[in-house]
């Protein structure tokens, strides 16, 4: 497993994906640099991310505030005072450790939730000692993990990098109502960077102390909105849950929308989770057996959460089913906590009531899903390297290759090369072998490949190669611009072609 | 000049495009939000950068780099010890000033790059008090701009938000060397958010503590860039320029490429100079007059530049040219600072010889150019309400509206609106008189709106409209999209559409 892990790192470094930062001095724990084709991979996640989560509501909308907000704000939300991990820290070396990692090394079952005594407890029951230089180990101890700043010149604006999205979507939420012509319910969403002073970020790419969110924040009224969603077309559809009594004994159990509402899961609950299953499932390509939610129990949720499944992707590289997303129920939590703190009402007209909305969001980690996708996609066969990314998520669309470095195939390969770069991400390429070339195209991913050769100068068709198949169709090169639209958006399929395609 | 900024403010907190961040708690000064509406506008923008400027050189890519940096890199780069303002506080209110904008206000003259004791030399000679209360001001000192935060479980590693962009390219330069397959010029971008504690950010959306930057890095060898590039080929292309000497007393002069290379200025700085220019003047239709680029002199130019030229846009709300942007050669200042401290060689084979490279640096303030759009495009004229911005920016491409809501008119409108939206971002609105939906459009710089009447339902045309000059034409339904996309990307005039468009 650790080999694994190695494995998509190595190729995630030397093929530009992402690495761990600052490694000119020595490494900074906890933070990745993403290089220019794991830039494009992230950006393009979050595209699809975007389109599909906006794309479910008329009301729904992206807006972006800042990472830096004010003490007052995050003290209303609940993060000042609960934000909090155990720590625990050793007598002898120093080293600080996760006081529920320490029991669960030990145990192998969550110990997410203790309180500080309870950790304690644990410690001196399981005799457990500082892993790192099996020195005694000090009182465990609550640890904020936000990371503080002081503002202004003499630092007196106390103000902390926001731990999640969410509260800036909570702080606009009456002015984007105002704007957004009150109409409920309303989806805001931010893609943005949060911010968590994890106490020992040892898992490499997947536990950040600096990460990119994605977050839907659904402002709905808890008394219409389950009868406003159309929850009965989709009761028969089986959703992969492991509940909490379930999730570390059996991976997970198809379960139908309706008998997870039967089973007490509201309405508009489940329906959301359908539609998160199916991002998954249609939009990202995760095999079935490798998707599930887990749902959290009142001890492992978040303060601010009434129902909690997390999203989970199993990956090899992490050693089984990790988190990926959530969906959390926040209620009226939030937005009741500012309203109280700043003495602002929060609540707004609907019909004859005033409401003070709840909130359903839609919480997703942009880098644990770049990772997933590259611990499923990667495969190593012998010689053969292959990162399988769904054609929509692949850094690069095509590359375009002369078959030769002579006699004109250059030329004609780089004019295809310029009119196909405004519409597709291509990449040209002429140097080695027209194998070595395929060779580098699979390794990021790129899902087709066109060839210019000597047939090309006679009758204007191209080669063109799929990747998962290393299938090879000639197609003339006056259409290849819109077989490849419709092969990238799933309109057609590549082994369809051969019949498909006459000889120009 | 202060009402046209609050025009321009007024506008965008109603539209949903920005405005001061945190309001619940009172403000939160130097931070600004993004609604719905601003937060599109900023992403064409982002969308339109990225496409120009990479679009520069082959080799040429976006990356993504963390935002909080150790304190070792920054060291390195000089920001620890040189990224300062100086700073004056109040004896009796203990209200911050910065030394030069203090001075700056009565003599009217730039008085950046002061040291601490010639700012108080100066604040005694002009018998300059504080500002709020009129008390004697205290002794200048130099005050670091970075916001230093801790790392880790005890806050041992020292580290700080960056400052810039920048440097996350620097300390990628040679892992994306080797993974972009050793090749100088090499542009490494990165589009993300950089932070400066400003002592006292009172310009409203201008000067932020938080705010968004796009920078391109391009790393070359200074042997070999000018004689690489078609220098030639814009030698003749009047440039917007106010030398150091002249920015306070004239706007600008026309000077030809040619000249400011014979000037002194290095030609691949100059050449850089015209495709910047081509971006503000063809892409974002800045208007000529409202354009310039204004040198800095040795005192004012930041301690890692060599050759600096502000780019500026005149707005009326901020009261003249402001900075939007910059064309900075760093020389080999930075890899050189990093190669000292990390002891790391990050030189690089070129031909038979190594070179340190040396970089020039394009960088642009998101958030100021988001503002400049918006003060020049915002026309307020009797009844009339218009932002103008170009098209390939606009928020919403396209309104669509039934021009009643009856008689089957919104059935067949929101057809064609759910038609539009894959391919345009595309508003439907059935609500109030057909000029108050216009209205609404053109408020937010819709471009386009179309209504479907009548007529429609008899021979399948609609009503195109234009936000500019308010001309209205009638087209096929069935061509719709593709005049549209014509119209947006530039392809086609609105003006042309009235004969060029026969009836179904």
């Amino acid at each position: 497993m650790a080999s694994r892990y190695d494995d998509v790192m190595s190729l995630s470094v030397r093929r530009g994906f992402l690495w761990p930062a600052v490694d000119l001095y020595g490494g900074f724990s906890g933070f990745y640099d993403y290089g220019h084709v794991g830039a494009r991979l992230k950006r393009k996640w979050e595209d699809l991310w975007t389109a599909y989560f906006l794309g479910l509501g008329d009301n729904y909308h992206l807006i972006d505030t800042t990472t830096i907000l004010p003490e007052a704000s995050l003290k209303a939300s609940g993060h000042v005072d609960h934000f909090t991990d155990i720590l625990v820290t050793c007598t002898k070396c120093k080293e600080s450790w996760r006081g529920d990692h320490l029991i669960e090394a030990v145990t192998h079952e969550e110990a997410e939730g203790l309180t500080p005594a309870e950790v304690d407890a644990r410690i001196r029951d399981l005799k457990i000692r500082c892993p790192n230089c099996k020195g005694e180990l000090g009182p465990a101890r609550p640890f904020n993990m936000m990371f503080p700043l002081g503002v202004g010149p003499v630092g007196l604006d106390r103000a902390y990098l926001r731990p999640e999205t969410a509260q800036g979507t909570y702080l606009n939420f009456k002015r984007e109502f105002e704007a957004l012509r009150r109409k409920l319910p309303m989806g805001l969403a931010i893609v943005g960077r949060a911010y968590r002073n994890e106490i020992s970020p040892r898992q490499g790419a997947y536990r950040l102390r600096e990460f990119l969110q994605a977050e839907l924040q659904i402002f709905f009224d808890p008394a219409t909105f389950g009868a406003l969603l159309p929850v009965d077309s989709v009761r028969d559809e089986p959703v992969r849950v492991a509940m909490a009594g379930e999730k570390h004994t059996s991976d997970a159990r198809d379960r139908t929308a309706a008998d997870l509402i039967k089973g007490g899961v509201p309405a508009f609950y489940v329906y959301h989770m359908v539609l998160v299953q199916r991002f998954y499932l249609d939009r990202l390509r995760i095999p079935r057996q490798r998707f599930r939610f887990a749902e959290l129990d009142e001890r492992e949720r978040a303060f601010y959460n009434k129902v909690h499944f997390d999203v989970q992707v199993s990956q090899d590289s992490l050693g089984g089913f990790k988190e990926v997303g959530g969906v959390h129920y926040r209620t009226d939590h939030d937005l009741g906590g500012h309203a109280r703190a700043s003495g602002k009402d929060l609540s707004v007209p609907v019909a004859d009531r005033k409401v003070l909305p709840h909130v359903l969001e839609l919480s997703f980690g942009v880098d644990r899903n770049v990772w997933a996708l590259m611990d499923l996609g990667y495969e190593l066969a012998g010689e053969r390297s292959v990162l399988h990314l769904p054609p929509a998520l692949a850094p690069v669309d095509v590359g375009v290759f002369p078959l030769l470095s002579k006699a004109g195939l250059p030329e004609r390969a780089e004019a295809l090369y310029r009119d196909l770069r405004p519409s597709f991400g291509a990449f040209y390429d002429e140097t080695g072998s027209i194998g070595k070339r395929y060779a580098r195209m699979d390794e990021i991913g790129t899902p087709f490949c066109v060839t210019v050769d000597h047939t090309t100068l006679e009758d204007g068709t191209v080669t063109l190669r799929e990747r998962d198949s290393t299938g090879q169709v000639r197609v003339p090169g006056t259409s290849l611009a819109s077989i490849l639209r419709d092969l990238l958006d799933g309109r057609r399929e590549f082994r369809t072609l051969g019949s498909a395609v006459t000889r120009a």
